[in-house]
């Protein structure tokens, strides 16, 4: 069950120690990614240099790799700065954006694990399922298969990678392997902004620079997302006004929003 | 006269099917013309890089290329991606973002419609104009003509690239050098916010891949636009408002508002 | 004193001359930049190309530089674009984002500097400190400094290379080395939506492209940002509804506004 102190001690902390995240990420998510850790109080960097790469990863708390509108050029300051961080002991948290969508894409998320070795994976069910099985068919960066249907393959890529795996869906799944959780806030709304998977991607990233335990800090960055959304998506309209109302709602939660609305 | 019943019909289909459209554009639009496809009911995906352009586009129902913040290495997957698209028959929708602005972008659309043969050109007048004649001026990527001037153009285009092309402005006119349409939706205010124009272009593309119609996809297209702008600007403040409020519609038009707010 | 009779003057020739200002910016605010443009009435132009740059600067009323993403291919386009600014005399505004964060970053923004001469420079107090001492740390693109403590290095900045320097910070500092002006206007939350401070740069470009005495365009540019972000904030609940508000304003914002809000 999530542990909703350790929780509401993480996000305080994110706010008391405002810690850099390093965000090397799609075009589409950017400016919503760096309002979603302002909202927080975290601090956002995007830096793609091959020529600062790892000394922007060299002072930052974690790393987000994220592929959404990768090519050469940005593929290559990931794996600079997700060289960096490991060799640092930075966590990485890594969003294979539509894998499995094209071979180009799956095989680059098969050598930025193999090199870069993320602290946390988080992805959509098909995504999940293609990091495993690169037969696998996804439709772009939908998911096509429930976020239930993938946990073995999420479970069997924890073990094979080390690293926490994360299911986006109705239900959120985090698995280390062994030991799984499910975050059930959410809200069917927040798959029509785009980059709300990116978004909790970031925020994972802000959890993992202030908590050691991964597998907490993945469960507590999808269950901010999860409650963020609902209170969010029950005042819009529309994914417009969610993905305004997201920012709102982030920037404004608190202990109290935080027991009112978790679900455990 | 707009076809109200076959606008529906596509609206309809768009929510049922989900079309993927793929999406080569510009950086300043792209979070808007994500949204804006999720919205309806699409899926979207932006991949611009050399090694998968053509695998995305292979299983995308229809293809974006808008030349807004254009460069030598994205036009290199706009040709890629173009190439692909005409070799399968997937419609194309281009957006000459600028043309006419430098030589450089009048070079650039020569070739993409050359090699590429679009299925579908929309553009503000100035551009329509500068497609033609490299020799006009634009100013930016502003329209300086009113769009019925450029009607012409727009035929002597259509004529002479086969592709439907689109004149965006007060009043939207379809044409495909013989036979014209015209959309009296819209708001002033619409101009004012950034990339309405790019988003009619994807929105357009949508229709393009549920009705073999082009002419009809285009003209439902634009038609959605107008009423959308014109139904979210009654109640919005200033242009960043109007985005928001934009989306919002777009995510709730349905049957009803539609025959509410149609100017045939 | 701010001049409140020439700022309204000015803010009433951007929206009669709408000029063209050309923006070789960050991915993360391109939007945001173009839609606070829009609300001013000036036309954004983005175009990143060096197969444009220069062209696209020659017919430009002023040109924004600013690295928040910059890589190789980025600044190449930079120094074209300056360059050409500079020998036709066309105002340059420069945004050095994150200076000092990486040798990378200090080693661009002293070549820009150097080869460019631009007529403004904004950043936050870091980054203005660390424009003048490349031993200077800074965190991300975080201001860790006040801007009141920061204006010795800005009068110093200002002699060194005649640019108008602007710090941005709870009270705003203009000086171009001999006088200095302070605006009071602003509101803390503003610190909270991303690229705030490159919207900022981006308003002071459309203030030098209609006043020729750039002191007081940047006066203006800043005043006008501090009186839309405190109106807005008065009715904001977060940085998600305030980058939406923030934009509303500016779009509004009128003689009278600016008469009752403005702080001398």
């Amino acid at each position: 069950m999530i542990n909703t102190e350790s929780l509401i001690r993480d996000l305080n902390l994110i706010r008391k120690q405002s810690p850099l995240i390093h965000n090397i990420t799609n075009y589409v998510v950017m400016n919503n990614t760096a309002n979603a850790l302002l909202a927080m109080g975290a601090s956002p960097v995007m830096a793609h240099s091959v020529d600062e790469a790892a000394e922007m990863t060299n002072i930052s708390s974690s790393l987000v790799i994220n592929i959404g509108t990768l090519d050469a050029l940005w593929v290559e300051a990931m794996l600079i700065a997700g060289k960096t961080a490991l060799n640092k002991s930075t966590p990485i948290v890594f969003d294979p954006v539509g894998a499995g969508a094209t071979s180009y894409r799956s095989k680059v998320c098969k050598q930025l694990i193999e090199e870069c070795k993320p602290s946390i994976i988080r992805g959509n069910a098909s995504e999940i399922i293609a990091l495993l099985d690169t037969q696998a068919q996804t439709k772009g960066v939908d998911s096509t298969n429930t976020s239930g249907f993938a946990l073995d393959s999420a479970k069997t890529l924890a073990c094979n990678t080390k690293a926490i795996v994360v299911i986006s869906g109705e239900i959120d799944y985090i698995t280390d392997g062994t030991t799984d959780e499910t975050v059930k806030n959410g809200n069917p709304m927040m798959a029509k902004v785009t980059g709300m998977g990116c978004t909790a991607t970031a925020v994972v990233a802000a959890f993992a620079a202030v908590n050691k335990n991964l597998f907490e800090a993945a469960t507590h960055g999808m269950s901010v997302m999860g409650i963020c959304g609902e209170v969010a998506a029950a005042y819009s309209k529309g994914n417009g006004s969610l993905q305004v109302n997201f920012l709102d709602t982030l920037f404004n939660i608190n202990e109290e929003m935080v027991r009112k609305n978790i679900r455990l």
